[in-house]
């Protein structure tokens, strides 16, 4: 089966998933990425590259900041972005998925970016254009279910490369509820591409997937051995549903065991950055002082993650 | 009493209803959209034809995909589009309509595109402009109770005239819940105005109003044989609040008598175009193999409902 | 303590309250905002002053009206304007303001107009950008719980500039919830700095603040009295929630006593003009006849409101 997210010349057509994706591809989206980082600090922050495209945000599920992301990205490019408020458009009226995107293919649609609850949907949209022929219509995955959501692991991969430069020689550590986590999902395809030779999963045993081992990752149920000699720490969001679920004894505990403190902090290099996708419950599974101090980049990653949005959006809008 | 949608010139400055625009108007707006059907095949899909213009989206009965279809074509038109979200605002703290258009018109709006549930919403808009002598602002009707929805009944005798080539020996079917149809109403109007000789309503009798044969339509409650000979066939959404309701015994019922299966379809003429507004209802109103079938024009519609709706922006803003 | 409106060289580099700006900057944002009036009146009403700025709505307290109003000032100055739904995003799910702002600040945003039930949230903003050298970010407070609304206070001082040239001989009369209204306390302050020598407050004891004389404003609880020789007259909103509260004792009662009637009328200067902020409630503070007379002003009020707010953005947008 070829890879959905390649035309046949093995060009970027849709960014589903890290998973799958070439090194190459990987760092010419960083390569690219780091042009516009550039362009954001300017007096006028606006390229026309996406000028006169009609990029549509297809938010199933509901998530003001990451759709705010796109949409400054995609503005900045210089495109129209039309927000659909999907919980309340046709789809609640009955209308099937592939309905409303055919709907808006024939409004001349150029990008989808699209946030489903349901892991997979952004494929499924991706299929159905070929299927259709729509060989100019791109898809951005802005998180599937517990998929994947990759500008966020190649945001996460950008500020990495940024602070480390090199990952041939990295060791970094994810930590929380990797389980859940598209955003971990996405991390893992990306920096094992990325040629990073040591990943760690630290989390307890009800919050880590069972298939980790044989992917390569050493599990680690005690923070304090995973954290040592740590290049890299990604914090994880502790989701308000899992707290008060069966998964977890109390916040207070998970935080004694896994949130990041600075008494724990210590043990990774001395040089260790520590990042959050965001938005951060502080003192849940991170200290304040940690995630204010001078080892965060939490906020490096939201800059960067115009960024590689603006990257992923041009590269796509560039091929056919 | 003059027309409301024209100024002394007999130029459209509002539209309101098809009801009352004459044939060369009615042509002008389709001969005018074919010229943005080009435009949005495009690269850049964007002309500057209302830059600095103020188009306010006032949509008091919610409708995503309506709204959606006037931002895009407002926006490849180059205006600044505002979405007024009209059920959180000061409407809902006891503030008259016309005390919101007034303040609107203070902001300098040049366009108010209104749907409202109650028939006559956008004509009360309309009238009062006049009256304050606000000659340069325009109101477009996007569907006002079971009254009128104008852009759908161009499009769709856009789509008409795009595959037919000349109403002047056509047969037009249509077919579903007439009575509540401000879809069916405008068709019937620009249809009869630029000359279809046949005009047919097929539906059960609890579905369609009583004065039809006066009007010159011919009624048939025998679905197989409305069909018979026609040229187009424009199946009605049917509305989810009548399925449960007294004037249908049931879905299955209502698809066995009125829906448009392959078996059905083929008693049309053999070229005849299959229509739709959408959102469909697989099943209900329309076979799936029907809507996805060879004969459908359903995606075509939405396609010319952009240009048709940037061709009466530009024709409206054009006019004082 | 500095003025945190103001930086080193005493230029405005936030709007957060009418108190305690100098009046040379109120007299330059109100000779600015002249400059823009005419430009709303042009066939394009763009300038390209805010090009590539990203200016983020941040409306904690739903208000379509005065977010409409803001969005399009920025848009006619052609900054990129993001509207927040707050109450839907990431401070629902338990982020502080602070981290929110940082993460807005994170994406290079240049100006935040902030609404918020809370009296100072805006200063909270502004504070922690000067603590984290945002020297470039700008904070426009849209009204803060019962504190301020400086860009209601200018446009209403730029009305009454407008139609009465000069400050230094008017007598203005506030009536109604002065106790409850940001509005009023806006105006006290922009006028007593403009140099209007007499300034009067008329309501019930219980909607007044009880240290307005020391203010130097005179009270007046019968309004008949306040009325005469009045050359301004600024009505207030009466909010709902007061309506059926213990401090009114009936509508029917209040526009008796306090509502602007042309009986009540007559007793102000023949030339005098009458204001209000919108929305309003008609035979509640204000009656029909004299909210569409030839005395009022209320919609030219919302005409310099979109000059007045294009012209703080640009000025804020100039320094750093």
């Amino acid at each position: 089966m070829p890879n959905p997210q390649l035309n046949a010349n093995g060009e970027l057509i849709h960014l589903l998933s890290t998973e799958g994706l070439p090194r190459e591809i990987l760092t010419h989206i960083l390569d690219t990425a780091a042009t516009f980082v550039g362009i954001t600090d300017r007096e006028v922050k606006k390229v026309p590259l996406l000028r006169g495209k009609s990029v549509f945000n297809l938010f199933f599920e509901n998530s003001t900041r990451t759709r705010t992301t796109f949409e400054i990205a995609a503005k900045r490019l210089s495109a129209d972005v039309l927000n659909l408020d999907i919980t309340r458009s046709s789809t609640s009226k009955g209308e099937t998925l592939l309905d409303t995107i055919d709907n808006l293919c024939s409004m001349h649609a150029d990008m989808f970016v699209v946030r489903h609850a349901t892991s997979g949907a952004p494929y499924l949209i991706a299929e159905h254009l070929k299927r259709m022929g729509k060989h100019d219509i791109h898809v951005v995955n802005a998180g599937d279910g517990r998929h994947a959501h990759p500008t966020q692991g190649l945001l996460d991969t950008y500020t990495i490369r940024h602070f480390k430069r090199d990952f041939s020689s990295l060791t970094v550590a994810i930590i929380g509820d990797i389980l859940h986590s598209r955003v971990a999902r996405s991390n893992i395809h990306a920096l094992k591409t990325l040629g990073v030779p040591e990943l760690r999963a630290i989390g307890p045993q009800t919050l880590l997937p069972t298939r980790l081992s044989q992917m390569g990752i050493r599990v680690f149920h005690d923070m304090r051995a995973g954290l040592k000699d740590c290049d890299v720490i990604i914090m994880l969001r502790l989701q308000n549903e899992r707290m008060n679920g069966a998964l977890l004894p109390s916040v207070g505990e998970y935080f004694k065991h896994y949130g990041l403190s600075p008494e724990k902090l210590i043990l990774a290099k001395p040089d260790a950055i520590v990042m959050h996708p965001g938005p951060i419950n502080r003192g849940v599974e991170i200290d304040s002082e940690v995630a204010d101090g001078s080892r965060s980049v939490i906020l490096n990653q939201v800059t960067f993650g115009i960024a590689v949005r603006m990257a992923v959006m041009s590269i796509l809008a560039g091929n056919g």
